[in-house]
């Protein structure tokens, strides 16, 4: 019986995409206004999915309960209302487009699911622009 | 030519998280205030997606007025408006979390589907809290 | 300059429409499935906006980290996972309908909110069927 | 590091399901309302998914200005304002279901994107019918 | 004890903008691709409120099953999978606009709803673009 | 025949609440996380609504591709993808609240918009945070 339990949480950061190897020129026609040096921000809306067996004691998958705890624990205290480039460390070297911001957030929580469990994470940036990454 | 086409119902339900066989501390423990002896209740959104080829006569792999219909007769009809511990018969031994509750519903629909099709059933509870499930 | 400042949050109950001076009948007759005798539940959003004027100080017509904290205590820890028939003193002799649980809020409300602020409540029991009351 | 890419963009459009080879009763026996001599119509949500590998130095699976800028191109100053029946020579001798809509959408998609990614469609013909498609 | 009871429907349709009195130039140049003389299609969806007084037996302002089975029976059967331009004979003189289809729903419910309530419509053609009317 | 035209936009932008008269603490203790010296940022929807009366040439009370062109040309250009404290010269001396952003977009486009026209703003700045503003 196995089965995929989600939950939805939400963040809100500001960030730029720059490359510090490039040029400014390149980083503009790469990054348009993305590259705005003085950031612009989102509202992040971020899914975690387990995928995993149901225990037949409590016929739950996962207490949603202690994973939005562990959400909210190691990353929206980390990221929320936090400029992305300047106060999160997994971003010192790391341009923070959505692809980087859920593959981090995935690696963050890996550590703290059990690995029994598959980890999915979709990570919206926009209504119109989302990233999906299953590590 | 596989392609899968889904439909969205849905329907009103109280619930109650509660396991029998545990002491009353141990299921408040466990459930918090889902086990409130008086039920609580949900807008239950309910997406049922069938993967199968395309009929080249009518360019539909499933007829969706026949779909929503077999989901009304089948599980709307039983399940809305309802209290799923008490009125429901497949919870009369069986926690009604939303995994069951999405497996459940997937058994129930898998009768009436011509097996040529793939089934799979997201239910969410809340907005934050859904459940993917595919047999 | 007058504003109107608006915070969502919600909630999930069971309730049941019931009228104790009617008979049966005349009950199910008039509340059909909602009269459901072992209750059924919605997931409520509510919408609780204040007009007034902007502190020039903060930019703030209200602290909406304070409006949230007032609706918390005073709505979500009665209402929520709750039967609003059984657990709410205030439908005691009131029929939860979402006008009146909307009139109940809103007379909760007025209490902890300066007068010179207007309340407006809207309260959404499904996404087809809500209801705005200004007092 | 396999991640999925998504942008969702919309277009309006009339349609009538209809199959010449048919009578006119077996076309209103299948089709129903959907098979209006006159036509209706919807607002189509359309989501592309591209799955590939992050470019390190962009951190970009695909840079989303360029992916809409496509979608615009070939779909949406095809598809938008349009009758599918009459003016998007595909359906010329297809019926335009949401199935068929997904597959051509795919297809013309398909050329203009690497096959280095794998490519996915979701059409929202309404918001309780929609169609996944991936080739 | 004044409130207001909403009810959220939808039906989808075709239509075209067209001033018959202008030239196809005229038309093209206010209307543009609104006016393809094959017409184009929306997900309209329709918000109907009304405000009145709590009938203290029932605790309702009006019965939504009742004004759902009035919306059904005089908009969407006549609304809904049809060419608003073609099919609607209101709109035999009146270019189906949102606001014109508004106002025409207004007129039509109106005759409908006891004077005692107060009628507002609001109108979605799209996401981004809707309309609302209080006679 | 007064009706009211709504059209919807977003812009997503940095910005950080901070008083300069005041001292680090007390704009801590007021503006908690939202004080962030390095910005957070968030998704803002935007509704323009216009009052007005219906054109019986055209069937529009205003051209809603006219109106999104304005917002276009004055709001989003300015505001999309911006650090509000330091790229919008109208925030240099004013708190970028939801409730200052709804006003200063609102006169802003009150000098675009012919006075016969009666103009509201309603923005969010989440989906849990909004404003309405009418002048």
């Amino acid at each position: 019986m196995i089965i995929t339990v989600c939950r939805k949480e939400h963040f809100n950061a500001a960030h730029r995409l720059f490359n510090p190897t490039w040029s400014n020129e390149k980083n503009e026609q790469v990054f348009g206004k993305c590259n705005n040096p003085h950031f612009h921000g989102h509202n992040y809306e971020l899914i975690v999915k387990l995928t995993g067996s149901i225990d037949p004691e409590t016929g739950y998958v996962y207490d949603m309960k202690l994973l939005s705890d562990i959400i909210k624990e190691y990353i929206l205290d980390e990221f929320d209302h936090k400029n992305l480039n300047k106060d999160v460390k997994e971003f010192e070297n790391l341009i923070p487009t959505a692809e980087h911001i859920a593959m981090v957030i995935w690696t963050i929580l890996r550590k703290h699911i059990n690995p029994s469990y598959t980890l999915t994470i979709v990570l919206y940036e926009t209504e119109k622009n989302f990233v999906e990454y299953a590590g």
